[in-house]
């Protein structure tokens, strides 16, 4: 049975001593989050995590999600008595605006949170992280009206939320969306039609489940532009706001799946059912946006998750199972064999765990605080440029830290060898539940085009050039310090390759988009290996410091920067890769007729 | 349902155009192997691969295995008459012995029919493959008696065979194995003990099952010096060589796992059961690496055939599934939308797919050829070098198809989108399948350090530097020509860095072995990246040369030359990221204490 310790002095050391979250004190919430009340709140998420959801994760799994007869689906043993405690911490809503019922914290603790969750149970986590999805494009695109009635539900848990987007026809391009919406004298509108892969589509949680679903009002053009968001709850609120009648939208089944068995991901049936616009009309794929940025850094933070989990339970079992002996000599001569730990291959998975673990929840973390300025700042200026950073860094965090949080998983039971295959050491089932995020919101290639495509011309390149401005600034900066040589040289180095692979696009990519579109995941990584090496400057440069001063424990701190040079040494030299493959361009990739294959 | 079609046409295209198998008709049973036989044998193979063990993947995996209270094991539904209908076929022994009931025929057919087999129900196809391994320990290591007894069952698939190594205290370090071996008045052995892990273990299959167990006989050395191999029948042998009594080994459980569920992956009890010595006595593990080797090759095999599958589901949805327009315009404006093939993205997926797929399947046919030679040639010296060649290849194929293999069933569901992670599609059957290869006969890891720890020094590197010498001498002869230049230039860059790499071990592993330890992994794919280099090389020479001649269809062969090059300079630059890690030696990576884990 796997366990979990949540990483909270991490979450600490990043916030404080890499971050200085201090500095945001400007802005609404964070002068009432204090390092002291940070750290007690993140405490009590890391004792439910730890407590509560670990040991359902495998009995989740097992179980699964049953759907009766009547579309009705019962969820996992312990998953109902799990919620409960879940929204009496109060944790869906911790960063939501208190106006709603929510608690205006940082969204930095919202996604350390969110991490412990999704390492802990991530079908689990999906419920609440669907919610907060939910709410965010009510918030940003609802009427007044809307916030009202939903809000509250959403933010304090009570009722539930999901994302209707998928036909069987259609995933990534909406523009083929069928499902159809009429509407109604009373301004409400009938939707009809068939909605698959609905994540926590139907359950027995929470009172009443909130799905805003893409539909096409009939009349409106062909393709994305005819495409509208509805509010379609299962119950209809009555005129207190209490669930009333039963609404005409139905669990058909549940998919069977290769994972996240305990979430329950239905096939949705639309019957006539009462919707209610969000936004304007024709413009529902802008308003789904929202819910799907904030699902994309939510799936990119359960990447860093399983890895984080799968990591800690490799460690543990590499330094109990006895094979063999240091190649230097045995090591613990009292036992038949040394712990597989002493290996140097098996360090070498380790380390590879680790070294991305950090940096990715510092990526996040960052990414956080720029949300968090970019929603809270009284500077229009701050706010864009904090918006321009999620923006770009939005695909890198859900392509990256899932491509690599899923190939972490697989390491790290690959360090358990036979043991790793067995379902009764969970680490399987690290691998099944990690695999959907690098699908899910959009799969990873698209997150590639997305960057490549939209994210780097939009405003004349505005966003990477702030970013290679900050790196450039800091490297020179830091140029001289011996002390951080180490880490600041290769960065200097992926840096440079970064920037030639943005060259290349520039001069190649206009006169044929196909060079750009089959470099995109490359370059996607690449971007990726710059930030997660940045990150790790910070990181290093943050324990240097706690280390001359004194400050935490030294042995962590040195921890820190000697993992920090194994993602340089081993991990960040994959940008010359990246940027060899982006120079081949699309030619041999294109070469083949289509009937060919 | 996923559908599968056996690559004759490649595997004949190998060996007649790019190996020239005619070359090799001095050899015994490759004059009768004549080009129209081996045609014949393989299309038979695959028209059974294709119309009964294909259906039966997805239905095999679903239901599993079921072990019955009596200890008795049941396969999936359609297994036992497939089994028949395999056996009825002599696929099992086509390269067997005559003198034993097999046909003689080269291995590189059995090879081939091995990927068939596994390609369309890898669960399924471990029952003969562990024969095959078991077959393979009697041949070379068993007594004119076990020979006599044993032999003929198992190459006519009538009885089964097993490996049992694992104990739960042991799997890679197999000096820890606690089975015991107490000898009788009668020249046999009481086997007392338990094996984890056991494929195959029991199953309604075969009349009688052989098991090759490791146990250690009473008073023998500690260690690896003091294992030694047993066989260990189901049913005792009677006196005409019919099964008889019931020997007391029985499986305790089936193990519940990630995937091939279809093979019965059993815990089997040795309660006193009766064995006979196989070899000398502490020399177990010597016989039992004749079968691993065998078994080594076969995994290879494994990830290579679900590769290959899982490329043939990808690019067959990739043609149907529509979503968005070409960058370049839109290819099919009668369709809503163009199917996803004309995407960069997807293309690159299905390149890397089959750029790889078409390498492999060379690799391991050039390997199956030397393998003939090992055992069959009269000179002493040809089979010395096949040898050699069979020594550095073996943990090459085994961890780098098994490695590359697993991405590539990854790569292939991800062309699905969420389509892939639901289990009707079978591609996440795939998945999980593809994953235990790299774990079983010796973690990647251990394939690792075999490779850099025993084959490149053994007899002062002669085995590599005959690989070198072929590489370099295949190099300089075809350097000037300027149509094979896009596919011999870069594997020239290629072997220089695997040349680097091995003189960077040879200055800094004796100072400190863990410098090899850390590399070995990196090593490894160098090795292989470079040998499915020359292998493209070779296949372009013959290709050119089809064109030239105007043999085979030119349009398969101007496929083949632009699938060369999307290796060339997309996947073989990889050589350059594994000699930076190489020598980054073992510093950061051996640099955390342990109890900073």
């Amino acid at each position: 049975m796997p366990t979990y310790k949540a990483p909270v002095a991490d979450v600490m050391f990043l916030l404080n001593d890499v971050f200085h979250i201090e500095r945001y004190n400007n802005l609404p919430g964070f002068a009432d989050a204090t390092p002291d009340v940070l750290e007690a709140v993140l405490g009590e998420a890391a004792k439910f995590c730890e407590d509560v959801l670990t040991p359902l994760n495998r009995t989740g799994d097992k179980e699964g999600c049953k759907r009766d007869g009547d579309g009705s689906v019962t969820t996992p043993r312990g998953f109902k008595e799990a919620y409960k405690q879940l929204i009496e911490g109060g944790w869906i809503g911790a960063s939501a605006p208190v106006e709603f019922g929510g608690q205006g914290l940082p969204m930095a603790l919202t996604q350390s949170i969110s991490e412990f969750l999704c390492s802990s149970n991530m079908a689990f986590a999906m419920y609440p992280g669907l919610t907060q999805g939910a709410a965010a494009a009510i918030f940003f695109h609802g009427s007044p009206e809307q916030k009202e009635l939903y809000l509250p539900k959403l933010v304090a848990g009570q009722w539930t939320g999901t994302m209707n987007l998928t036909e069987p026809q259609c995933g990534t391009d909406l523009g083929l969306v069928r499902t159809r919406a009429s509407k109604q004298d009373d301004g409400s509108y009938k939707i009809t039609g068939t909605k698959i892969f609905i994540s926590a589509g139907e359950h027995d949680l929470a009172e009443n489940i909130v799905h805003l679903v893409l539909a096409r009002i009939d009349g409106a053009p062909e393709g994305t532009k005819g495409i509208s968001l509805f509010i379609v709850p299962k119950f209809l609120p009555d005129k207190n706001g209490k669930p009333g009648a039963r609404n005409a939208v139905a669990c058909g089944s549940i998919e069977e799946k290769m994972g996240i068995h305990a979430n329950s991901t239905c096939v949705m049936n639309y019957d006539g059912a009462t919707g209610w616009l969000v936004g304007e009309a024709n413009r529902g794929l802008n308003a789904m946006f929202v819910m799907m940025n904030e699902a994309r850094l939510g799936v990119g933070m359960q990447g860093l998750a399983l890895s984080e989990v799968a990591y800690q339970n490799a460690a543990n079992y590499a330094k109990e199972r006895l094979a063999g002996r240091a190649l230097t000599g045995a090591k613990f001569k009292d036992r038949p064999a040394d712990p597989i730990i002493v290996h140097p291959d098996v360090r070498r998975m380790l380390m590879t765990l680790r070294a991305f673990n950090e940096a990715a929840r510092a990526l996040t973390l960052w990414t956080a605080l720029r949300s968090d300025v970019a929603h809270r700042s009284g500077d229009a200026k701050e706010r864009q440029a904090a918006d321009d950073h999620m923006g770009l860094m939005t695909p890198v965090i859900k392509g990256v830290l899932t491509d690599q949080g899923f190939a972490n998983t697989v390491m790290a039971q690959q360090v358990f060898g036979g043991h790793g295959y067995i379902a009764e050491h969970g680490m399987e089932q690290f691998v099944r539940d990690a695999r959907i995020a690098m699908i899910y919101e959009g799969a990873n290639g698209i997150q590639a085009l997305d960057l490549v495509g939209r994210k780097l011309p939009r405003d004349g390149g505005r966003a990477l050039q702030a970013f290679f401005a900050e790196v450039s600034s800091y490297i020179k900066e830091h140029g001289a310090d011996a002390e951080l040589a180490p880490y600041v040289k290769p960065l200097a180095q992926a840096l440079g390759e970064l920037q030639q692979a943005t060259m290349w696009f520039m001069q190649n990519a206009l006169s044929n988009p196909e060079n750009a579109g089959a470099g995109s995941t490359d370059y996607m990584h690449l971007l990726g290996l710059v930030a997660l090496g940045y990150m790790w400057c910070l990181i290093a440069e943050a324990a240097k410091a706690n280390v001359a001063s004194g400050n935490g424990a030294s042995d962590r701190m040195a921890a820190k920067l000697a993992t920090g040079r194994f993602f340089a040494e081993r991990m960040l030299p994959g940008t010359s890769l990246h940027l060899a493959r982006i120079k081949a361009g699309a030619a041999s990739t294109m070469a083949l007729p289509i009937e060919a294959f």
